[in-house]
């Protein structure tokens, strides 16, 4: 079948990849539509520092099993139709649409549907989902729109677990499709100022289309200055960020830190000490909430379709990647395979 | 009268300094006792730095207001007896002990009792407090245990804002007079096991005789291979021990950082992400923490007397400082004037 993988630090197109077949308890399925991530983007271009660092994280008991040298499946928001369930494998009937967080559970345990050797991802004709973590799509439900529940959920967990009260301001750094779906998380939750940097003048409108009540071009103007932020979000990931929050947040600040940021970075402590600054870093998302954004999609809470900005097939993966780095033309492009 | 002072790096006495003049609502006192406090020792060999990051992180609207080349006054952990009330000020008769959060009231605002050019601290014969503040020692409690109020009170808003419950974990990274002042809040919050850390054999045992359950010597094991805790208090205050925690911390754990580290320090946000760990800075503690910790003290719920390892006169408070620097000498050391 046909897929995209990385391979020597480029996502490259083959046509020869072996159908997975589904042991019990998985399900057969066909990739109807895949968003790429920006933690894909930063994958390819930082693969040996992840794998690397998370070795130096995990000490002897075993880092991810990823060897760059062999090609690596990527893609980890997807929605499918059900194609094959595996032997003694009770689930939906064929054709219907699902998604799921994505994990597979198999005899061996459970691997995660991000980076693998061996676990084929949503940038593929086919793969394999758990047929206990499936969610079927709401009758009527765009897939196109399915396929962005895994990306808004991040959004949603970053939110829940800042505790933002609605009259307390919040402040997100950087509005690529994380800082928007924390956006979109904070305009559900009934936070009354939303208040967006970045740079960029498209990223600005998007921001501004999907709830913030207030953009700033960090150009133009510090957001510490322009507005004083209980919450402050930070999407970005990169060096130097924190440290700057630290400086220039107000006392008692929470920050949650959401973009990854792979390199190491210097934080002066001194100056989150005397304001007794919170810094909650967070990953990912329960599968209660994973639920609830593919709920609040489903009923029009979250109209994701502002988001999407391109639509490529599996040979074109490559260039999307490229494509992706500039923030003027693309949020999210979805991979149609 | 006598006082001892910062002047070009050293701590000097001094026999010339004026006498304080009560304005109103403030009280001339007689210092009893003033512990020597490790951010005494950290502003002493780091001054300069500190004056620069705080301008730094104020920006232009005000820094520390501290001139290095003239002689700074210090002391903040004191008791003392009170001389003289100010024109038309109430406040309790001359000759009861009393201690006060480090802050003096003036017509012209509020000045932290900590580093000034102006304002003396308890490392003199005599200083002001502000009448407002003033809190009377209970009848029969030692002053030289009194004057511990300070520090004890530190250790116990580091555990208040950890919110630590009694069934968690609490692993505390060094047993200085912070760490041991975390040890015995935890032991008065009830907390079933704590955990505590320092290279030093006089500390761990220290660390015991406050309540620690059980103590570990780095140089030997790692806490992080000794214990699953829940929570992890900071009290070392040097370069890479956030990190540290944030690679060897299980997920989810709740990072105190007590101890102010003054230099830039390394990061790998890769290591907190995926394990969601919050980092909460804390600084001080309230006036009602305050008065809790002197209740504890009096009240014989913390023995204080363990911690006290010398005492010297307003002449030997260089000499003392010096001593301070050997962890298997000294805990906390009174100045006497």
């Amino acid at each position: 079948m046909r897929a995209s993988v990385l391979r020597d630090g480029r996502m490259i197109y083959r046509d020869d990849v072996p159908d997975p077949v589904p042991e019990s308890g998985q399900v057969l399925v066909g990739v109807q539509a895949c968003g790429i991530c920006g933690s894909d983007l930063h994958f390819v271009a930082h693969g040996a520092k992840v794998v690397e660092l998370t070795e130096r994280m995990t000490g002897g008991t075993g880092g991810m099993g990823i060897d760059l040298n062999r090609d690596v499946f990527m893609g980890h928001e997807f929605c499918a139709e059900i194609l094959e369930a595996g032997p003694d494998t009770k689930t939906h009937p064929p054709g219907t649409l699902v998604t799921s967080i994505p994990v597979l559970l198999s005899a061996r345990g459970f691997e995660p549907i991000v980076y693998s050797n061996n676990t084929i991802g949503g940038y593929a004709e086919r793969m394999l989902l758990s047929a206990p973590l499936l969610v079927p799509i709401p009758n009527g439900l765009d897939f196109k729109h399915a396929a962005l529940t895994e990306p808004m959920a991040v959004g949603l967990h970053a939110v829940n677990k800042s505790n933002i009260q609605p009259g307390e301001t919040a402040l997100v750094l950087g509005c690529g499709p994380i800082g928007i779906s924390i956006i979109a998380a904070l305009r559900l939750r009934g936070v009354k100022t939303i208040v967006a940097s970045d740079f960029s003048s498209k990223r600005r409108q998007l921001a501004a289309v999907m709830g913030a009540h207030q953009t700033v071009d960090p150009a133009e103007n510090s957001p510490f200055d322009t507005v004083k932020a209980a919450v402050v979000f930070e999407a970005i990931g990169v060096p130097g960020i924190i440290d700057d929050v630290m400086r220039r947040a107000r006392r008692a600040t929470r920050l949650i830190v959401v973009g990854v940021c792979m390199e190491p970075d210097t934080v002066h402590p001194f100056f989150a000490a005397p304001k007794e600054i919170n810094i909650q870093f967070v990953v990912t998302y329960d599968p209660t909430e994973f639920a609830d954004s593919l709920r609040a999609i489903a009923e029009g809470d979250i109209d994701v379709s502002p988001l999407i900005t391109g639509e490529v097939s599996l040979d074109e993966v490559g260039q999307a990647f490229d494509d992706l780095a500039d923030p003027e033309r693309h949020c999210k492009i979805l991979v149609m395979p």
